[in-house]
């Protein structure tokens, strides 16, 4: 399949091209960035800050401009989108009007009844819903990822709602630089300090958690009917994010079923479809009291899986600590894992 | 009033010197650390981390030996322990057998009922209890400092706990390397890192809480009828612990209600005592959607004001973030405030 | 005097408020920063860094437009100015032209022979070349303050010089991220690492060196004979450039006589001026071996002298290492300094 | 052949461990660490702070106590010592005396002139001073790998000596805190800072260096003739120690030949020996303005190649950067280095 990547020179468009450059499935047939940008070789114009070095095969491709005419050109199976805010508010409908599928890391259309927001182990049967988009006058699809903290809590949630009903979520995060850009924090800002502040970030976390929850129903998804507190700070770590969470249940969990059930995390949503991004396990438990921390677990499961520690439940109350990288399953590795999930669903 | 400090080289040590160095009441008359280091002028024995020089008139004092008879020998009015748990545990005890006061830092002796722990803001009243301590046939007076965490997340529950009867409070802490002391984290675990892990601190935090915030009843204290739930990390910051606190409450509070009395925190234990270390307010609230921040506002109050912000309720729900200095509001400064506190009460 | 500054909002510009709104002598009377801030309070405008809060006194002047007729109008005896280098090299002769003195901290005209680059303990007398701006059809006088490194650097140098003939220099320097401004260096950029490389610095620290020790003669300045070569760095430090020096000499110095010298650096230029800004001791020696750093010495003599130690000589070859507060002594401080001096050797 | 590691749960010990745990040429058939550990299981008792997980056919070893009579008993083949100095210093003597091989990371005897230093693709034909030790009434053979600096100073410095005769070394230092072990370094010392110290560090590097390149006569190691001068930074990066270097030569020397003979560092020494080892290229040239940096340029070559840029000559004086792996090429990777080159060679 011939994939493209808009937005492909920053920081989540460096981990798509990472991430796909030796894709089984898919090929990076057409990348494109900022204007002023375009012309260019990638490997020229891209100022490559994620770990390795820029994948040989992507070097040479020529940067494209991102007008729809071209996309439609490059005769593309699905795009990828890394954009800004903004500009994929604009874009990317363009595109799908014109008969692409476009899976969109950006936050707008996330939260409308008609865009599937998919976190694949989570909600794969959402995707139902793409053919509501036909009343858009669409001819392709669009796709959300969720925010990068919400695609990393929804994963133990998922688990945990299998053995109680949850009432109450409260959610502290630690979220890693990386997560702002290329640029988003400066230096200055942020060494010897945390700033408890990202803006929109709760209100993402808090919508978009219940949604992904949600069931469908009448041609809809209902949001999962537990309330979402979040509070969140920006930390200086590279990458990773940490999250702290409080769980209000309707009745007791024992702490060991809770932990059997987040490492058994079933994953019935992709289950035995044998992705090429799925980890082995979704979601990994340690027992030691230290773990999970972002530089020791935010690769495991190539930066896929969440990682989980410091659970304990008692008085209706459970208490467990997640952590997963936010550019990989918070980003570019969630929306591939989503691309595969829709090609072996027949989707497209 | 001659004061002595022991423990005196070690992180909150060089706090209690710094803080007492030009001290309108006391007078250091008295330094001791450990063994090796007796002897030696503390200028020369001390690896000085602080902010600031060491200051002149305490450079050339020689350290003691920390033997009772050299303690006692030193007439002494009172004694400020920063010493290490199971060094306290052992030596608080013999001294105020003998008759001193000893204000303590140590986590030793905290829960026990006739002990006093006081934050003099939120529960000076407690140091009533201290004629209890006769029954041990202690002839002087032991009173505790709270753990840093707690001494910072009391200030504003006790404000609020004005305005609304709290049923539960979860607490996530980002705590600062200097806690753990001045050898305490090593580099290569906290950079490009955080950890959610202090060995019983979440323990501490939540006894300790529900001890200052309790009633007086009997000749004893009763623990405050709430929950409290905490979960704790260490984040790469030098100074300042941030703690973010969801409070479920038995009705409901108005945000601007809220932030007026925390505002306006009257302060009532040591209101009109004037005392020299007591900051103009013991609550500072910000506005900007990102303060508090560590490194902009542990300093406020000369470290001892807690600063607020993100305040917000709905649904008998409230959030706040707070932020203290932790070995100044933390430790060293609410020290020597309860001094202060006992000497305007003629309590010695 | 009524002073203004322009480019108040930026780092260095918030360094000359907080420096100049309690100064003896100078008073804020017009404060300027981008047009899109033009209007606007100074306390709501600006994006407060330096620690502090704003000065009470300042918060609330108007931003003015930076439009010569504004600053005309303003009848200003002083302009200090802290412009980026491209809008500065436009507006500043503009000002000039106009018959206002400018004290600057942007790079554009340090090197043109007649323009003074002034670090006033080393070559104040180097303000003598003033009158050769007439010659450009100037009514006012423009002054430069040195790149930040090269204000730390010269002060040693100076001393050094009275004692041994200099013949080569190499400066290896670690530069706080305040350097680059507010936003200069992403924390993903700098977190676990350091970068060796800052555009142009090399060629600034190289030539503006030479030109500051140099000696006036036949109205202009000959430059040093020595030979400068600097090479470095960006690390992971708020404030504070730490300076690795080593230098050939002619013959052989005492490292005894080498600190004696720097302990005692005569300071002749400016000495005895009692000079508002001017520190205790431009230079302090330090004995400890680990000693300067950033962190413990950035703001010896209000961040206006420069640390040094790890002093050694043997072979003609001199070692020492020095630090100063990159934009206090580097920037802002010496730009008030400058002022100062111009003041009371009563050119203006 | 069967290895032995002694020191193995330090931080130099865990990369000797996951260097050798999948060796083609070495099993690991010992582990030994302090007294206390011995008997327990290695992935219990070591605090494993390295990338990755621990080894899995490591972390069952049983570890053994570190006495004579159990390492002889082992059979081992070849000993790596990561010992801390002063155990190093007693214990190596004894093991070589019996016989056995010891490759050792650790400072003591580094100086002795029948001790061979080596840094194998700059001198590995120093191991032919090997049979002096015959004369200490040894056995086995004692090498030793050079301080982590030098070992990455030494492989630019040869290739450079190989087209300009070198006169003076000016080296400055910016290094990792994992150089100073698994908890060297406290947070609270380096966060915000960075500290111009490490104890014997300068006098190592310096002398070091000389032996290294210095040439065989007579029986002996004629340190090389130039004079090297060191000054050094401890840094807040975790692993990577950048080195900025001035050279002086006898004669011009041009960039571009510069270039080119270290891009084609000919590695003479150890070339078609075909070491499992042996980077692809030893020293890797970049010419980005801003590279090398620690944490893009440490893992190159597997975290054995150096990487150099910032390359320039003019005035018979250099000037590059030189960036290494301070725990690999800096240690454990040049102690397996050895290993296989005394096995190719047929020393043992």
């Amino acid at each position: 399949m011939r994939v493209g990547i808009i937005g492909a020179t920053g920081l989540v468009g460096q981990r798509f091209v990472s991430l796909l450059a030796n894709h089984p499935w898919f090929d990076i047939a057409y990348l494109a960035s900022s204007p002023e940008r375009s012309g260019r070789k990638y490997g020229d114009a891209v100022h490559w800050v994620i770990e390795g070095e820029i994948p040989e095969n992507v070097r040479d491709i020529t940067l494209a401009a991102m007008r729809i005419e071209d996309i439609y050109r490059a005769d593309l199976d699905l795009v990828f989108s890394a954009l800004p805010a903004k500009i994929a508010a604009e874009i990317e409908p363009k595109i799908v009007k014109e008969g692409m599928t476009v899976i969109s890391n950006s936050s707008p259309y996330r939260m409308e009844p008609d865009i599937p927001l998919i976190n694949p182990e989570v909600n794969a049967t959402h995707l139902k819903l793409l053919y509501l988009q036909e009343e858009r006058g669409w001819r392709g699809r669009l796709v959300k990822v969720p925010n990068c903290s919400t695609a990393i809590l929804t994963l133990p949630l998922k688990a945990i709602a299998s053995k109680a009903c949850i009432k109450k979520i409260y959610a502290v995060t630690l979220q890693a630089v990386s997560g702002a850009g290329k640029e988003g924090v400066p230096a200055l800002t942020i060494i010897d300090n945390v700033v408890p502040h990202i803006p929109n970030e709760e209100e993402k976390i808090q919508k978009e958690t219940k949604k992904i929850l949600g069931e469908i129903g009448n041609g809809n998804i209902n949001p999962a009917p537990f309330t979402v507190k979040a509070s969140i700070n920006r930390v200086p770590v590279l990458d990773g994010h940490l999250i702290h969470i409080f769980l209000e249940t309707c009745e007791e969990v024992e702490t060991e079923e809770l932990i059997q059930a987040l490492h058994d995390f079933p994953n019935n949503e992709i289950k035995g479809m044998n992705l090429p991004t799925t980890p082995k396990r979704p979601i990994i438990v340690r027992y030691e009291p230290d773990r999970p921390q972002p530089r020791l677990d935010r690769l495991a499961g190539n930066g896929m899986s969440v990682t989980v520690g410091r659970i304990d439940a008692e008085n209706k109350t459970i208490r467990l600590v997640a952590l997963g990288h936010n550019t990989i399953r918070g980003a570019a590795g969630t929306g591939i894992l989503i691309a595969e999930t829709m090609y072996r669903k027949g989707i497209s």
